[in-house]
């Protein structure tokens, strides 16, 4: 059978501490060659309505070790919208009953059949939660105590889950554009994380004098800027244009997630012409060459270096997404499901076939 | 509702002209830039068992003006074994109940949703048979009257189907290794097509002489030979490595499938050293840069020329699938489900979600 599994499911299913320990795992595979990513690909074209497109982004990701191999679809339309001087991207959920369209399938690399189908939105911030938890495992001070977060989304909720799981964090502070939004989540997360989280009036506030300093945005622009370093610090994003290049340039040691640097991307003629799409592209393309960073599991796996003292400036770039993160945290939750009966079962001769293809 | 359909639906459903139509219509979009393919990729690792490996292979596609885009997800077991002085790659049925894994999903692009699930066997062989019908109709003598054929499987089967769907064809000739599975091919293809199609002991038997030599081979090394060309000639062929590469060198006019010569390939370490897979990779990288050919969408969009004279020599490679012939096809066959009310409606929100991912 053919397991179908709801967001609830996952939730149910995965914690935080378990995707990190699958991944870290998971990563020595990676920089062995034992586990494989294909680079994400976006192919983009018009949709109906102004600044809005159709996304198909794909990704896949194979570990044999753990029997699985996934494919993740994202299936969006987009609007693309300046917002003060930043532009912001948005999934619109146009879906019947205004949902969105994101899949994980699941698949056996010993017999190839289709194990699993389920819904992405908890997986995807478990996942990107999760690599930057390792992050900061492997590059924050052992002794860091407070996090300064800009970000109030499901990201954010994410990464500080994360970063509470592998250090001993006391005090939160946190900022985003809309105070109310904001302060509710502050309020869930102080519940949550039984930590004082403090919603703060601009992110200069939230950044300046912690231990570790976390963006999860949707910005297309910087959001950390370079004055706010200091020795000692370890700053975590998940997109790559969230810290400014001179940040950067300034760490003494900065570490990335993937050397897939851009999505694979197909645009068609008319997008093409689109100044929001084409702006994406160029604040894409003429910023430093962070292909010479290390990643994440050469660090895990011992082959590159973390933090070496207490003063340095860390830095981990969560900067593409990869479909070996699904392909981990997939089989993790599809194990978890057998093991508790979650989750409904589908005839798997639906999504097979006698017909050699 | 998303639709869940079989393979035999979809065979009653696309028939051979109406897929070459679709696609002619739709190469017209691809060759201006209005619809999308992404490059198909593999992702291989070993699998249990000797000269086993564990394939995932992805390709996507986009076509806004039939508002459809599609993911083909192939999980496979493949064997990769020598075979005289051929490497053959086979798949291995391997699935619960020996079957074969291969999935189309289907998407709105105005709305994101996901239209139908369908397994990829019958549509995998008519796009490939209806592009090699395309390439036959733009390529071809108007008077072809024979062909010869190599190979006596499913795609053999789809290659004549649609050359008699453009061509008056009265004679056909087919050599395959297999003697009985070559003489039932024969006896089943005469009743089909209503045309006598003769078993022939050699290769060379099959292809001398013949107006339109087919080539449909699973083969990974040359079954079509120089010596066999002559005025006049179209040789049409499924794989890459099917024409010897003085053939083509010789023919007047050489139109390719695509310019995505090869997929994008992920090897995992244990695999790359297995020297099957590795020759495979060196047939690839050795031969001749078909990119300097013209691609088949433009000779239908009529920016490239197709065949110029009765006496020229004429090649038409199919040389890589795309995600956008299954974009085309699909769009047609969930079209006629939905109109005939053909398959099973499946929940919509079963691969639907409420969080953003």
């Amino acid at each position: 059978m053919t397991l179908l599994l709801s967001n609830s499911d996952v939730e149910q299913l995965a914690t935080m501490p378990e995707c990190m320990s699958t991944l870290e795992r998971s990563y020595v595979d990676l920089a062995a060659g034992r586990a494989l990513s294909r680079t994400r690909s976006d192919c983009l074209s018009p949709a109906p309505g102004d600044h809005l497109h159709y996304g198909l982004m794909t990704q896949d990701g194979v570990i044999p070790s753990l029997g699985i191999a996934a494919v993740r679809i994202n299936s969006d339309i987009v609007s693309m919208m300046t917002v003060g001087d930043h532009v912001r991207r948005t999934k619109v959920p146009s879906a019947p009953d205004a949902r969105y369209v994101g899949l994980l399938l699941l698949f056996s690399t010993e017999n190839g059949e289709p194990l699993a189908i389920l819904p992405d939105g908890v997986l995807q911030r478990l996942r990107v939660g999760a690599t930057s938890g390792l992050g900061i495992k492997y590059l924050a001070r052992a002794d860091a105590r407070s996090i300064g977060l800009i970000g109030s989304g499901g990201q954010a909720r994410a990464q500080l889950v994360a970063a509470c799981a592998v250090r001993d964090i006391t005090s939160i502070r946190c900022f985003s554009p809309n105070r109310e939004r904001r302060e509710a989540f502050c309020r869930e997360m102080s519940d949550t994380l039984c930590i004082d989280v403090q919603p703060v009036e601009s992110p200069e506030l939230a950044m300046r004098g912690v231990d570790i300093a976390l963006c999860a945005t949707s910005s297309e622009g910087v959001v950390f800027r370079k004055e706010w370093l200091s020795p000692g610090l370890h700053v975590g994003s998940i997109r790559k244009p969230e810290i400014e290049m001179d940040a950067l340039r300034q760490a003494d040691r900065v570490v990335i997630h993937t050397r897939d640097i851009k999505p694979i991307t197909e645009l068609s003629i008319d997008l093409a012409r689109d100044p929001l799409v084409a702006n994406r592209r160029v604040i894409q393309s003429t910023d430093l060459d962070i292909r010479t960073f290390p990643v994440l599991a050469d660090v895990i796996a011992g082959t590159a270096e973390g933090r070496r003292s207490a003063t340095e400036i860390t830095c981990f770039m969560n900067n593409l997404g990869t479909g070996f993160q699904f392909a981990a945290t997939g089989a993790l939750v599809y194990r978890k499901a057998r093991e508790l009966g979650v989750g409904r079962d589908l005839p798997t001769d639906w999504f097979t076939e006698d017909i050699c293809p």
